[in-house]
């Protein structure tokens, strides 16, 4: 009998990730031998799960730093997570943790978790992010990857048939197969309160999700408060007060996203979607006419001022300092050119550009320009599909969200083979409910079913579930979210044949009775 | 300007109902023009809502008993409504109510709103029930009709811009146009919690539903903790502790429901759908065969033999105690005869009945005794459609459910052509979900839209909205019935002719407002 059985978990540099140095790694008797996989969630790459067992007593049990971790007790982020992973596991034994503290463990207690952080630089202050080392594309940063380590630990952990905290001696080599796994929230058809938000992201969490699309204005609402533009929400909240994201509320999620690994992406969509914008900033939107006379309604951002411009470029220099992530989403989806049509100093433009009737070549004028300012940020970009298929010129790292159902696979082929990277939202709109386990439909997509290369297959760097708020709030975000999301968290995390719907049916049931407690 | 303004709630038995004796009738100068009906839902028979308002205010204002009330202090069940609709009107000013007691109000307050009860008999420590008083068909007893007014009367309220509580001077005669409206849920398939149960009641309230069908039981668990049959849960249920209903929660589910006037029906449906009894009851269940031989699994109730109905005498006459409602749900739909024809005492049963291959015959012979078992237990009944297909003769009293879409105004005409009392489920399965604003599609219902004669159309008493548990449990309830579920309750309450779909979203939409707060 082992007197102290101590559990390794053991991280390297990115490019052994991808060869095995992801260990849950048990010093026992290897008795390993293949079994079900419980109810792990999203499936990790490789699993042994052996018989012998361990208990974890709540009072004895610790995750600690590994001796030659290269990040000890002064990495917040570490313990951070330990103790929340720690509360997540023994709940409500919180008390006896204090208490207790220095009860002699028993010779079959699993006494310690050992975390062992080997990137020589473990970033324990910084935000989750894309790395640009493409020899890693698998990876964000390194401390990051330790929580989705802690995630399986946590759902290794089961009670014995006496309600002790037991774990069964465990090799797991995992990391994700896609980089950018995302949830799109959107808080403008609806205001979402902040602990909406949060309790999404906890989830998020425990899904292995890392990115967090935060949809946060569009023509409802502008519920973002805007220290340059404060009239912004004033104006475009649904109430100037009540229903605003302040700047410590953003700072709030940011913060709570990055104890999680998660990354934060704003999207601010232009120019159309921003009916709201306009009536916090005037002159923003285009006059519509009726006839030769203004009709009084606005149309989308007027691409023709140069006051436009100017307002843009203040308005991202502020995005891009309150969101740390180095990309930030452009929108530029659904422009619906009748407004333009109708505005005779729009017509006298696209006479002097020398546009014809092809308006598709306004929209790109005015994307051009304000992909420009955002780049003189020094941030990334995300957009919608509708940007690559106007032609307009993109950065190379742009990342194009694809997002229309129907021919998206096609949609796929065209963005890879230009060589831009992208991300597959068409079949994981979550906002189109149906009866019964459509998560399987979710599940069964495989993104990199299209026609292409090796090379354009690698483009693909993941997806997101989207939740748009048309007929989502606070009453019924989560339920409608969750587990349907979670299909999609294993389809984009796990090895691509992982497919048996039976095998997933019984460890999401399981992964859902840990989500609902 | 007037001292006291004193509001009427004026009660007169159920003849005088039909004719505009419930009046919220206000004692000021009437200044009544016709105007938009605020946020009623669902919408009275009779609304007339004048410009004059006058205030609330919660330390002085008071819900009284008329002096010519025929029901005064001792009656509890008014009393604990007084309160709860006193609270629901000022929230968390209930501080303020005790401690400014005796503030003088302003000359344009509303002091009182006084509640005339002016049956004789005023039924305050009874239960809700149907009455057999054909005169009066739209009636439960009289106090709980009062509860109807005063939820009315809470939907006036409104806060001016001050914030003040206000209500216009109105006058409404109301009555619903169907007597039976009724939400059913499954705690069968998904365990539901007390809390959920009670919730939805109060919600039920404030759409006036007054019959919660409780589907108590089925095929996936027995959470009915019987004092006859305790093996049943403890066997039948999915925890026998944790996921049962004790006879201290059933009471709890019966009184919350009473003091909001509203029925409790439970359904305890045989002969299929009852797997779960099985687990605890021993040769409750037909053996099915699989040839010569048992297979080892089991079919519905096995009707050839005199210990099932034994049985089904002693937990029926426990039933008949435990519920006070007047009726009992006894299902009946959806048997499967694949086991009762692998049976060979069953098929040696049919020979001796001469019942040829007619499976139905069986069924029928087995539903007849249960009713003339439930008959004497001085129960009525419901039953699913099937049973009055299969000709199974039935009580006059009988309510047949009709649910199976596609047909149903066929058999609506069928069941009321020969002389049944019905209610309507058919177009109303809320668990099918659906994307975007659905409750449309529910609220373009109309119920009486089949071939018969008026006598036949008098026989249709309602409908319930039907909230099956496949995918329902705590997590989703709320959101997935409510505000749908309203759709149903305004089509069984008001007017045949209040069919305007835009005014009935502007008038949903503030009701959702009030249930989600």
């Amino acid at each position: 009998m082992l007197k102290f059985v101590s559990l390794l978990l053991a991280l390297s540099f990115c490019q052994g990730l991808q060869h095995n140095n992801i260990d849950d790694y048990v010093e026992a008797e290897p008795v390993f031998e293949a079994s079900k996989y419980g109810s792990l969630w999203p499936l990790p790459q490789k699993v042994q799960i052996s018989e012998v067992s361990f208990k974890l007593t709540s009072s004895s049990f610790r995750i600690v730093d590994a001796k030659a971790s290269s990040a000890g007790p002064s990495c917040s982020l570490l313990q951070s997570a330990y103790r929340r992973y720690y509360e997540y596991m023994f709940g409500s034994a919180k008390k006896q943790w204090w208490s207790k503290n220095n009860r002699r463990s028993d010779p079959s207690d699993l006494s310690e978790l050992q975390v062992w952080i080997t990137s020589p630089d473990s970033e324990c202050d910084g935000y989750p992010s894309v790395t640009s080392d493409e020899s890693c594309e698998y990876l964000p940063f390194l401390v990051h990857v330790m929580f989705y380590g802690l995630e399986t630990f946590s759902q290794l952990v089961f009670e014995d048939e006496y309600g002790a905290k037991s774990i069964n001696a465990t090799i797991i080599n995992d990391f994700p197969r896609f980089q950018h796994r995302g949830i799109l929230l959107d808080s403008s058809r609806h205001f979402l309160p902040i602990k909406v938000i949060l309790a999404n992201l906890e989830t998020m969490a425990m899904n292995k999700f890392n990115v967090f699309h935060w949809h946060i204005v569009d023509d409802q609402s502008f519920p973002y408060l805007s220290r340059t533009f404060p009239q912004l929400s004033e104006q475009g909240a649904y109430h100037p007060y009540t229903h605003v994201y302040t700047p410590a509320d953003v700072k709030m999620v940011i913060e709570f996203a990055r104890l999680r690994g998660i990354r934060v992406i704003p999207e601010f969509d232009t120019p159309g979607h921003t009916q709201s914008w306009g009536k916090g900033q005037k002159d923003l939107l285009t006059p519509c006419y009726s006839g030769s006379k203004p009709s009084g309604s606005f149309g989308p951002v007027n691409p023709i001022l140069n006051t436009t411009y100017d307002f843009m470029a203040q308005f991202f220099t502020e995005i891009s300092t309150v969101f740390p992530d180095g990309y930030v989403h452009l929108g530029g989806d659904e422009v619906d050119f009748t407004c333009w049509k109708s505005n005779p100093d729009i017509q006298k433009f696209m006479e002097q550009q020398h546009f014809g009737d092809d308006y598709r070549k306004l929209e790109s004028f005015y994307i051009q320009k304000l992909l420009d300012i955002v780049t003189s940020t020094k941030k990334g970009y995300l957009i919608w599909q509708e940007v690559f298929d106007n032609g307009v010129k993109l950065k190379p790292d742009t990342v194009v969200h694809v997002w229309i159902g129907g021919g998206s696979d096609k949609e796929m082929s065209n963005v890879t083979a230009a060589g831009y990277t992208t991300i597959l939202s068409a079949p994981w709109y979550l906002d189109y409910i149906s009866y019964g386990q459509d998560w399987q439909k979710y599940y069964k997509v495989e993104p990199l079913n299209f026609e292409g290369t090796d090379e354009q297959k690698k483009l693909v760097i993941g997806g997101e579930a989207c939740l748009w708020g048309e007929y989502v709030d606070a009453t019924n975000l989560t339920p409608r979210l969750w587990p349907r999301a979670s299909a999609v968290a294993e389809r984009l995390w796990s090895a691509k044949d992982v497919t048996d719907i039976g095998d997933a049916f019984n460890r999401l049931s399981l992964h859902r009775c840990r989500m609902v407690e």
